[in-house]
């Protein structure tokens, strides 16, 4: 294979980036406010962009903080509400970073089964039923990562039910809310329940990774609470970051910008449907309607750990389904196509299939298109 | 008094910063590498600026990590090395934030008193003798915050002896080195021991505070270690902040905006002295040769938290030296110069003292000039 195909990282290529429209909201943002910009500025972020995201979300800039990515906004609200034996729930799987942030501070991570339309929500009643008191659930409502599954609008309601009924907070991760290409947006559980819910997200998917611009909302008290360990850790994120976000978002190139990745993000994921029923009949998954993520199970017994292997072999890489869950999912894989051509996403499954067949030299080789 | 003076916050005026310099070093930043700076990049920093400070110091860039300001490094370094009850040797007084650190993660915080040459090194044999076993000292060896001391070279030679033959790590916090307007500077412990020492540094205090970039240098094995902290903490620092860094160091544009800063800083400790010599006799301090800062010993039995809120009626704000230290230093405080032009210091100056004399009646109004 001439080049190393990526469907490993779920991260823009740089073509859907609008690189000069970050460029001008630099300018501007040393323009329009040097002293606001170049100051050590407050932890809980550049207060402009703060407004700005409080006014999107309709709620009072006192429930918002902007942080150096929204990674850094999970670790600050996990270090403000969970103790070491503290349980928490997750979805399985989940996004490998969360479970070991949530590992290494100890707590007693429940994941419970992901289904296409979300969390198991019945699992969840079960678990509560058992006796479980979580501090938190975390939940990644929309094209989940890894799982490209998105939370249905009654299920979303029922977890505010039993948030209410069990004083469990749900921490509502989202940073790919914006990049749905198919189908209708839902409402976001914390404009369901401003109380229970704790929501973070990004302009990572939808302005630029490099940036570093991520945010939490949750109750005013909480929000003073995760500031004040945000001072002490760093004194405040970048205003250079933040301000430059603010720009590109009040000129319009937010909304250009989100409209150029979607529209790209709907032809990658065609692509990879395509190829993978024509070339990977054994390939079940469901086929996204935004973000990043397509979540592969192969016929049960595939080695995916040997597959990981022969498929590097070609130049071609994923992750394994394995690490985004504590223990299990051997025959399942990760697939991002964020960051890949249509004409990369033919070749990177044409050289995954051939390591697949590799290994089962009896599987099918290919297959009229079908939708699992 | 007509408007707020503040000697409270160790922060630039926005006068001397470059602010189109770094408006035309954020278009560079984004012309020159496009891909590099939008994305994730990764959590030792950006690689070229890595590059360029690992140059400046003459180290291997392994031994670098670049990171969203420079307490952000301590905190990842304290959560590498500090576990609790691990003994701590600092600085008495010392920068609150670092105080507050330590003692957030358990340590047992040593304080040995820093002398207008640096700390107290054969207090710090004595603790030694005395059977402590430091993890750390953690030493601000120019221009030092909250003092403005600055340690001397035979110093820094037994402070490194002591650290080989205790087995402590010198953690040498130097924000302030580049900001030296008078006297000749002095090497640091890093050039002088690369195994003993961790050194952080930043470039709020050359480029501006509002960028949040600063940095760690240490044994490449424990850079390693701090690096996967930092993954699992944000993924990686804002790669924007920092590109925007190298494009203004590698312009000339950091050297330029170095002699306006120290020219500036030379003007105000000048005046801040003579205003204080002039209208408040009894303040004993120091002349500083660099930094932000002058430590103001009044005399003892002098009511500095009553002087706090006398001076706040005044519309003037200093931080109480009792901030910087476990305990005492009552008759002591803090005054910043960085962010005052001279104007504002004589009325700053002038309210202190008339702050202060409304409290000590009895005491002298004014003097020649005269050094303590």
């Amino acid at each position: 294979m001439a080049k190393s195909i990526s469907f490993a990282r779920g991260a823009p290529s740089l073509d859907i980036i609008d690189v000069d429209g970050l460029r001008d909201a630099a300018a501007r943002a040393f323009a329009n406010d040097p002293a606001g910009v170049t100051a050590y500025g407050t932890s809980v972020g550049y207060p402009p962009l703060r407004d700005w995201i409080a006014e999107r979300h309709q709620v009072d800039p006192k429930q918002v903080l902007v942080t150096n990515g929204s990674l850094q906004a999970d670790a600050f609200l996990f270090d403000v509400l969970v103790e070491p034996g503290d349980s928490v729930i997750v979805e399985r799987p989940t996004y490998d970073r969360t479970l070991l942030s949530l590992r290494g501070r100890g707590a007693d991570v429940r994941m419970v089964e992901l289904e296409p339309d979300g969390i198991d929500v019945a699992a969840v009643e079960r678990v509560l039923a058992a006796g479980a008191r979580p501090k938190l659930a975390h939940i990644i409502p929309n094209f989940q990562n890894p799982a490209g599954y998105t939370l249905s609008s009654a299920k979303r309601e029922r977890l505010l039910e039993l948030a209410r009924g069990h004083e469990f907070t749900v921490f509502e991760d989202d940073p790919y809310v914006a990049l749905r290409f198919e189908g209708a947006p839902l409402a976001t559980m914390l404009s369901m329940d401003g109380e229970q819910v704790v929501y973070a997200s990004s302009f990572s998917k939808t302005v630029c990774p490099g940036i570093r611009v991520g945010y939490l909302i949750g109750p005013a008290e909480l929000i003073a609470r995760v500031a004040k360990v945000a001072t002490n850790t760093y004194i405040s994120p970048s205003m250079v970051a933040q301000a430059i976000v603010l720009e590109f978002c009040r000129s319009g190139a937010l909304e250009r910008s989100i409209e150029t990745v979607k529209a790209a993000l709907r032809e990658r994921a065609e692509a990879l449907s395509q190829a993978l029923r024509r070339e990977l009949p054994d390939a079940r998954f469901v086929e996204p309607e935004g973000g990043y993520f397509v979540w592969i199970d192969l016929p049960r017994g595939t080695d995916v750990g040997a597959l990981f292997v022969a498929a590097a072999e070609r130049d071609v890489h994923f992750v394994k389904g394995a690490d985004f869950v504590l223990e299990g999912a051997e025959s399942s894989l990760r697939l991002a196509y964020s960051g890949v051509t249509p004409a990369e996403i033919e070749e990177g499954v044409a050289g995954l299939a051939e390591a697949y067949h590799a290994l089962a030299p009896g599987a099918p080789r290919a297959a009229l298109a079908q939708r699992p």
